[in-house]
Order: C-alpha cells, then structure tokens, then sequence
C-alpha cells in the first residue's frame, strides 16, 4: 500500500501536535511528510512514528506536491495558506473557522455525514469542537426520531484555548492556593477554580460566537437548516476534554431506553454511567 | 425595638456558620440566642456580635422558650428534633429536605413566595441550594411572560457538599499539581480539574435526586403544578456559588431587552454581565 503526501500546517500547534498524534496511532500511511509553521518555529525538530522530521517555515511553494493538507492555524493564516494549497492540488482539510459557512465547502463531522466530501473542491472543513461532540450524539437521534430542537449547556476545557490556556489553568491554580494574586492572561477572567460563561466574543444578538457556531454549524452538518438551537458556552476549569449537557425536542417519542440503545451502536460513542456508585 | 429568643441547630455546621453570619450582618433583632450542636461540638466556643457563645448539645428540652429555630442538619435530625420545637411553640425554619414537599408545610423563598409563610403550622421550609437561585430570577419573567418550560444545566461548587468538600477540593488540586494520586473520599469521583454529573443518587426515572429536587421544589415555590422542568445537575471544581444554565419557554414572547429590564428591577438580582470585554 503506498501512501500520501501530506502536510500539518500549524504542527507545532496544540492541535497540530494532537493531529501528529493521531496520525502515528491510526498508522495512517505517509509516503513523505512535511512539517509547516510560521518562521519562529522553523528549524524545530518533531519526533514522528520514530523519525525525525524539521519543521519548515510555511511558504506558498511548500504546498508542491502535496496531496493532503491538514491545516490547524488561526481563521487568518488558513485564508492565507489554503488557495495556495488548493492552487497546488493539494485536497486541504481545514481545522479553522474560515470556510466552515462557505456552501462550496463540505463540513464534515466522519461518523455524520461522511458522503459531503463528495462535492468538495479542494477544500473539507471540520466544525468547531463543541459543534462536533454534539452532532455524533445526535444524528442517530435524530434518525430515528426527528430532532426539533436543543438546548446545550457547555462544560468547554482550557485545552480549547491551546497550550497557553492549560498553562494558564496551572498557574493560576497554584498562585490561589499559595494566597498570591492571580492576573489573567489567555482567559478574560479568573479560571481557576472559577468558570466562565463567555468563550469568544459577543454578537449583537447577545450569544456569543462560540454558541452561534453551535447553531450554524449543527444545522449545516446535520442538514437540518431550520433546527432550534439555543447554546450557553462556558468554560470550566478542566485541562482537557469538553462535556455538554444537551436537551433535546424530537418529532416522534424517544424514550431513554430507546435512545441508549441507538447511542450504544452508533459510530464514535460510549455510554459512561454508573447510576448506582454514590 | 425588643428582639427574638432564637436558637440554630447545626451551629457548627457550613450552613449554620453562615446563617450566623447573615444574622450578623443583618444586625437581626436577637433577646437570647442558643447555638445548638450533636454533643461531639458541645462546649465549644463560638463568637457572635463580639459575645461569647458555648454550644449546647441540641436535646429536646432545649427548644423551651425559643421563639424561632433555623434548622441546618441533615434530614434525620430534622425529623428527629422539628416536632420538639414545633411543640414547644417554637416556629421551626428548615433548611433540610424533610419537610419541603409537604403541602401543609409553606416552601419558601422570600423575593418569590413571602405570602405563603401565613399558612404555616410552626414549621417554615426553605429550597435546596440549586432551585433558591433559579426561582429568583424566574418569578418576574414568569408574571410577565408566563412560563411554560424550564431546561437547567447546574455548575455546582463544592461547597454544596460543606466543609469536607471544600478540603477535598483543596487536597486533590494540590495532589495532581505535585502528581501524586489521590483517592476520591467526598465525591464519588475526582472533582479536581474535573466534573461530576452526579449530585446526590440516581432515582428509577434516571434523573438524581438533586435533579427531581428541581422540578418538585419549583413547581410548589412558584404555584406551577404543572410547569415542565428538566434539569442536569453537575458538581465542577470551584469552591464557592453555584451556577445555572437556564433556558425557558414563554407563554407569551419575551425579548431579552424586555427580559433585562424585568430582572433589573427584581428583588435579590443584579445583572452582571459585561460582553465588551474579550
């Protein structure tokens, strides 16, 4: 099996970092990678599946005979970079916000709706990650039911504000415990052992951008554009991993046994629970 | 102005501490106050408006003569020494969850509720933790706009699992930053960095107790037999106020300018928010 020519652009990234991760351990096959960042990281040495790889300054040329381009990079950098992959024929999976809404662009969630990269053309965004831990529960809910409306709370880690946010948590944790003055940095608050119900900025319709990415998104993915969402989106004091709490509105009656039953055979999801631990 | 013979059962207790400190600030109208405690805090000394106070061990005999009693002990006790007081003429305000679903027992928050005290038989109720805050601001949106649905997501500090709480807070933060291990002893699991969808145990309708709580506290404190609440309670690492996702459904339309003219105006709230700041 040979395999693809690929490149991260923001591999130095948290989530670029997370992306190499993920490659190695799905042993996804790489006939030639290339490792791209802005000119500060240049030079760095990455470790992949026991190799070392340098990190190359990003420049348009670099995209040359490159079949697949991950892009995990700020909304700005990624419509700097993704024409000239394009350009290039690379195929650019895009993990920013900057094409997500754009109707030539397929937004794609794998254990959603897989078939949208289809009508790609030259560019497959992925949602925001809160959009996308609420659309896999979800769709087999839906598809069985007939989704009406959600409610979703989140519960939104440190890590979503990359490595400076976990530092932050680590830091400001600490100097609390010592009775030291804490001074905010990433976050627009304390968070440390505090939460805050503003991720991202305010829109004039008084959700924030983060929650209406939860409605937008989720109706693009889901192909549903008239769903009822309403999102708070609060970020807690938690290193890693989200969590939401999500009321649902179906068309048809979904009983809770009903629904751990289609959640236990759907794509992507465990159910956790332990009712009877106290 | 002459003031009350008061007692408070549980005067040692997280709760009782505080209601001792209200009572202070509030410079509340006392003649002669008897702080009453199991016999393990008996003869300790406690300070109140610059006085010396020795806990009592709480006996029946010790409500004689005491106009009010504010009750802060578990349910047992509750059951145990409310009737004593009740009969010894004492009016018996609860904090525990002994009485409050009673229907000859008034459930009673003041900004909301305050009429239903008149029809109290000696013992006055107060709500669990969770439903005091969100019956609050839901009152005025409610006589203007009628409620119909409520869908809560709690973040609930651990100081709603008292002092032992607060120290397991403490001890498991400081644990993981020196990465140690740490073994759960409060909460059923770590609450450290972490979450815990899990407040207090799981009823056969797969809601838990704090959650049904709820539901049945506010249909009584609002009048609402019929009012359609669904609620996730979550225990998150921050020591002190909880806090509450509250998504509702109107009767009639309420615009959140209209929304935020009513709560600013309403008794007990005050509006924070500030969406400028990034």
């Amino acid at each position: 099996m040979r395999g693809f020519r690929l490149a991260v652009l923001g591999a130095t990234g948290a989530v670029g970092s997370e992306m190499l991760k993920v490659l190695e351990e799905r042993r996804f096959p790489i006939d030639k990678l290339k490792l791209l960042a802005d000119p500060n990281d240049a030079g760095k040495v990455v470790l992949y599946s026991g190799e070392q790889y340098i990190v190359e300054e990003a420049r348009p040329e670099s995209f040359e005979n490159v079949q697949i381009t991950l892009v995990a990079v700020n909304n700005d950098v990624s419509l700097h970079f993704t024409p000239e992959a394009v350009k290039r024929n690379s195929v650019v999976i895009d993990n920013s916000s900057a094409y997500r809404m754009n109707p030539k662009v397929p937004l794609v969630v794998p254990e959603v709706n897989p078939d949208d990269v289809r009508y790609h053309k030259g560019i497959i965004a992925n949602p925001n990650c809160s959009t996308t831990i609420a659309v896999v529960p979800l769709k087999p809910l839906h598809d069985y039911a007939g989704l009406k409306r959600i409610v979703v709370s989140t519960y939104q880690a440190v890590s979503g504000a990359g490595v400076a946010g976990i530092g932050e948590l680590t830091d400001q944790t600490k100097q609390i415990l010592d009775g030291k003055q804490i001074s905010p940095g990433v976050f627009p608050y304390q968070i440390a052992f505090n939460l805050i119900p503003h991720v991202d900025y305010f829109k004039d319709n008084g959700y924030t951008h983060e929650e209406m990415k939860m409605l937008n998104e989720s109706r693009k993915i889901l192909g549903l554009p008239n769903l009822m969402v309403s999102c708070t989106c609060v970020r807690v004091p938690v290193y890693r991993s989200h969590s939401e709490a999500i009321t649902i509105e179906t068309e048809k009656e979904l009983p809770p046994e009903k629904a751990r039953e289609l959640l236990s055979t759907a794509p992507g999801i465990k159910i956790v629970d332990n009712p009877a631990k106290l």
